[in-house]
C-alpha cells in the first residue's frame, strides 16, 4: 500500500507519501548531496531520529518532549546547532516527531539563514493527518499558543503508519479526534467507514489505518492547496478548535490532550450549530457516538470552578482568528460539510457553553 | 523636494518616499484603522518614536540601543508586547531606528501571528540607503551575525533626511561607506558628484543629501526588484562586505563601525580585483580618494596580532554566502560597475590581505 498526495503551495508543490515501512527506507530517499540537521525529541530520537541521523551522517538536535519546548529559546538553540554544524543555504532540516517537533523544526527551517529546506517525518497520528501538512509552523509565547511563526511548506512529508505502533493510547486517541473532524467537515463516506470500523480503528489495524490516514492527508492537502494562507476555506479545518484551544489555555496545557479538547470543542460547536439553525438536529448525537467510540470526551472532566463559562469566553475573544474581538464560528451544515464565518450572539454562546460544561 | 521610488517584491510592490520633514507628517500618513506597535531604541524613541506612538495611540516597544539587542530573545519580548496589546493580523509594526531596530522589527513583523504589516522609518544614513530597503531582516546568533531571519518586504519606507541632523559623526560617516559603494558598483556619475562635493556631503547639506539618498535608494530598489532573493544580481550589493563582515567578526562588534569595516573591505576588494585582472589599474586609488574624503579608513587601526590574515581567512570561509566553504568575490570591472561570483586563489587572497593589514 502506498499513496502519493500532491500539495500545492506558493513556493511550489510538494508530495505527501503514505506507506507502511517508509521510515526504514528514509535515509535512501533524502538527497545525499545536502547537509542536514535532524530535529527530534527524546522519544522520537530513540524511535527513529538517532538512527536516521547516523545513516545520513547528520547531527541530531534533541529537544525535551512536550509543549514547553515550543519556544523561541529552543528555536535559537536549534539554529545555533545548525550554524555550529556549518549548515549552508542548501541544507535540509529533517523533523522527526509530533506537532511540537514539527512546529519547532518548521520555524527553524523558515528562519535559519532566512530559510532552508524542510522535510517532515511525522510520528504521531495528529502530526501525520494534520500538522505536518499545510506549511503552518509556530511556537508559543507566554501570552498564548502559536503566536510566533511562519508559513513554511516542506519539500516532502513522509508518513509511515507503522510508527504509530508504539504511540501511547491517549496520544493515539487524541489524533483520532482530528480524523473524526475530517470526516465531519469533508467526507460523509469516511464518517461511515470510521463508525462501522471504530473497533478496528482503535486497535490500529494497519491496512485500515493506512487508508484512513491517506484519506485525511488528501482532505487536508486539498483544503490547504486551495487556500494556503487561510483567507477562506482553510478556516473549516478549525472546526471544534475555537473552544478546544480556549479549553487548553484555560485549563493549562497538558490537562487535556489537544484531541480531547478538540473533541469537546466539536461537541460545543455541534450544539452551537443546532442553536443557530445551521446544523441538522440528528448531527450532534451522530458526532457524539463516533467520538465516544474513539474514547474521546464530550465534556471536560473538571470541576466547573476550574474552567467557568466566563473564563472560556474571555479566552475565546482573544483567539488569534478573531477580528476586533469578534469570533467567527465553523459549523456543520450537514454530515461531511462545514462552513466558516458564522457569527453567533455571545449570549447564545454563553448558554450553550454553560450547558456543555460539567 | 520629494522622491517616490517603487520596489518590486514577491508579495507586491511598495514605495520608498524620500522627503525632508516627512517624519513630522508621518502619523497622518499611516492607516488610522489598523492597530500598530512602534518599535524603537532608547535614542530613536526620544528622536521620534515616543511622539509617533502618542500620535498613533499605539504602544511603544523600546529596546536597548546597539547590536546586542539583535537577538531572538528581544524578538520574543517585542512579540509578547504585540500580543499583550492585542494586535491582530491586520496590525502594523512601525520600525523607527537604524539597522538594529529595522532588522528586529522586520523579524517581529515576519513572525508575529505568522506575519503582520511592516513600515520602516529609518533614522540613520545606513538604514535610509540600505537596510530599510529590500526586505531582508535577521537577528544574530552566538555563532554569527544575521543567521536567523526572514524576507519581509515592508508596506512602505519613509525616509526623512532631516532625521540625520543629530546623527553622531562616526555613524554618519559609516553610512557614507554604503553611499560610496553604490557609486562604485552602479553609478559613475554619482561617484563624480560625491567626489566633487565631498565637503558638502560631510557637512550634511540637506538638498545635496536628499538627492544622494534618493539616488542610492533608487539603485538599491532597482537591484532588489530584479533579484529579491539574491539568486544573482543582488550579490553585487555585497561589494566590500566579505572582508568587512570578517573584520567585524574577528575584531568583535563595535570596534569598527559597519561602514568602516566595509570601507576596508572595499579597499581589499579593489586590490583583489587588480590582482585578478578584473579591476582597472587606476580604480583602487580613485576609490581610496573618495573613502578618505569621507573620513573612512582603508586599513583597520589595530595591531596585526589582533586580527591576523589566518583568522580573517577562517572567518571568510564561514561566510553565509560561501557555498561548501568556497568564497565568491564581488569585484569592480570598471568605475560604476561590479560583477559577482569571482573565484580567487586563496593564496592570492592571503597575499592581498597580508598587504592590506597594518
Amino acid at each position: 500500500v502506498s499513496d502519493r498526495i500532491e500539495v500545492t503551495a506558493a513556493g511550489g508543490a510538494y508530495p505527501v507519501l503514505v506507506e507502511p515501512g517508509l521510515a526504514r527506507r528514509l535515509a535512501g530517499l533524502l538527497p545525499s548531496d545536502r547537509a542536514a540537521l535532524v530535529i527530534a525529541d527524546a522519544n522520537t530520537a530513540e524511535l527513529l531520529g538517532t538512527d536516521l541521523a547516523d545513516r545520513l551522517g547528520a547531527p541530531l538536535f534533541e529537544l525535551p518532549a512536550g509543549e514547553a519546548s515550543k519556544t523561541l529559546a529552543w528555536v535559537e538553540r536549534a539554529c545555533s546547532a545548525a550554524a555550529a554544524a556549518g549548515l549552508d543555504r542548501d541544507a535540509l532540516i529533517v523533523a522527526v516527531g509530533g506537532g511540537v517537533v514539527g512546529d519547532l523544526a518548521g520555524v527553524v527551517a523558515a528562519t535559519y539563514l532566512r530559510g532552508v529546506g524542510l522535510v517532515h517525518v511525522p510520528t504521531t497520528l495528529l502530526a501525520q493527518v494534520d500538522s505536518a501538512i499545510g506549511g503552518k509552523a509556530a511556537v508559543n509565547l507566554p501570552e498564548g499558543k502559536n503566536l510566533v511563526g511562519a508559513f513554511k511548506p516542506p519539500e516532502a512529508v513522509y508518513v509511515d503508519p507503522e510508527l504509530l505502533a508504539g504511540l501511547p493510547e491517549r496520544e493515539f486517541r487524541s489524533g483520532l479526534a482530528e480524523v473524526a473532524k475530517y470526516a465531519l467537515i469533508a467526507d460523509s463516506r469516511l464518517f461511515d467507514l470510521l463508525r462501522e470500523n471504530s473497533g478496528a480503528v482503535v486497535a490500529r489495524t494497519m491496512d485500515l489505518m493506512t487508508a484512513i490516514i491517506a484519506r485525511c492527508c488528501e482532505i487536508k492537502a486539498g483544503v490547504v492547496s486551495r487556500d494556503e494562507r487561510e483567507d477562506g476555506e482553510r478556516a473549516i479545518l478549525n472546526y471544534g478548535h475555537t473552544v478546544g484551544h480556549a479549553l487548553e489555555t484555560a485549563l493549562g496545557y497538558g490537562v487535556m490532550t489537544h484531541g480531547e479538547a478538540i473533541s469537546v470543542g466539536m461537541e460545543v460547536a455541534a450544539r452551537l450549530g443546532l442553536a443557530a439553525g445551521v446544523t441538522p438536529a440528528d448531527l450532534p448525537a451522530r458526532q457524539g457516538d463516533l467520538l465516544r467510540a474513539f474514547g474521546l470526551p464530550l465534556a471536560p472532566a473538571t470541576a466547573p470552578a476550574t474552567v467557568g463559562v466566563e473564563a472560556l469566553l474571555r479566552v475565546i475573544s482573544r483567539d488569534k482568528k478573531a477580528r476586533a474581538g469578534e469570533v467567527r464560528w465553523v459549523l456543520l451544515d450537514r454530515l461531511g460539510h462545514a462552513t466558516a464565518g458564522h457569527r453567533i450572539d455571545p449570549a447564545v454562546v454563553g448558554e450553550v457553553l454553560a450547558g456543555s460544561l460539567p
